[in-house]
């Protein structure tokens, strides 16, 4: 649960799927984090977590190639025609956010894992697609204790960005709590390839963003 | 490259194979942590490695499960004939330790993980299998850049403790900067499952373990 809407969603869902919810927040030493910090611990309040882990990740930073991390790159004014990689790909992300998720779901028996990963065509990562998901779970049954059964869940990986507003405000999500722009001073800049997301989806719902913009 | 003889014979593998090497050490606040430190030096400036990442996982202890890293459970003493899942299991520890190796060898361009994972029956944990390696192997396929083609190898898997030992001799590995034991405490205790896997490789192989055990 980073503190972002699709997160928040996840544990909505979650929440009407009848499930008690741990939640996982991970630190990469992002530009974001202060913000998306006190983001998490709000929404954490607002789903009545029974468990929570801060994990600290920031060896991403060290291992760098990203924007978001590495403080010699730039981040890039959104440019959602662009079909490459955006510059604020942290390599392998996902793997090592659900690594970390299985480690603790083994630990505590949760059986299910929900993560927010979505694969609009504009984001570009290859950890957010199906694909590597459906991979992945794979390596969870294989690679935990034969009486672990661990499924993880994308309930929003084909959703555009106005279908999670839309869907998000059917289940009660807090938005005004949520934080996606990559840099971390409020207001939100709304050039960011998040930002310019996040707004470009509640234009397409036909609902205004609760948060504030520069 | 922990500081035991498994990854120090994959790194001699992969010397052999034609690479430089780029050497990743976790550290994961278990019990052996100084001692694996200590070995993971000696062993990178013996084998000439250009690049080195250390990365503090110690959030595996707050997540617990496992003997190796929460203090509350004690290093159970050899039960090699248990064929159930050890109480040094770390939940999923194989997969962290791939997905972190994989963000670092894409962001440095490394076209090859090798990883000193075996399956020795005696062993028991269901991250060492050949089948967990097998489908991390397509999560990272399918969770990379296009352009990313990064191989795992496994080149011991299949290997018994005494063909470790034969074969590292073979490629000059220098065993006696290696450490093993569950314990941190020099010299070795020669009780947990770790020490008697070694020793007993070792008597296998009909050579002398050049460590000293109490």
């Amino acid at each position: 649960m980073s503190g972002g809407m699709d997160s928040a969603l996840c544990a909505a869902i979650a929440k009407r799927d009848g499930y008690r919810i741990a939640a996982l927040h991970l630190s990469y030493a992002q530009r974001t984090e202060s913000k998306e910090r006190e983001c998490f611990e709000k929404l954490a309040d607002h789903f009545g977590v029974v468990k929570k882990l801060i994990v600290d990740i920031d060896y991403l930073s060290k291992i760098g190639g990203s924007s978001l991390t590495d403080n010699n790159i730039e981040v890039a004014r959104a440019d959602l025609q662009n079909s490459g990689i955006p510059s604020s790909y942290v390599p392998f992300r996902n793997a090592n956010m659900l690594a970390i998720a299985t480690s603790w779901a083994e630990a505590i028996g949760a059986p299910a894992i929900y993560i927010g990963a979505i694969q609009e065509d504009s984001s570009g990562y290859p950890d957010t697609r199906k694909v590597f998901i459906d991979a992945f779970q794979l390596a969870v049954t294989a690679g935990t204790k034969p009486e672990t059964n661990i499924i993880i869940y994308t309930p929003i990986i084909d959703l555009a960005k106005s279908e999670i507003v839309t869907m998000g405000l059917g289940l009660g999500v807090p938005f005004g709590l949520t934080w996606s722009c990559y840099k971390s001073c409020e207001p939100a800049c709304g050039q960011c390839d998040s930002c310019m997301l996040r707004l470009r989806g509640f234009a397409a719902a036909g609902i205004e963003d609760p948060i504030r913009y520069r």
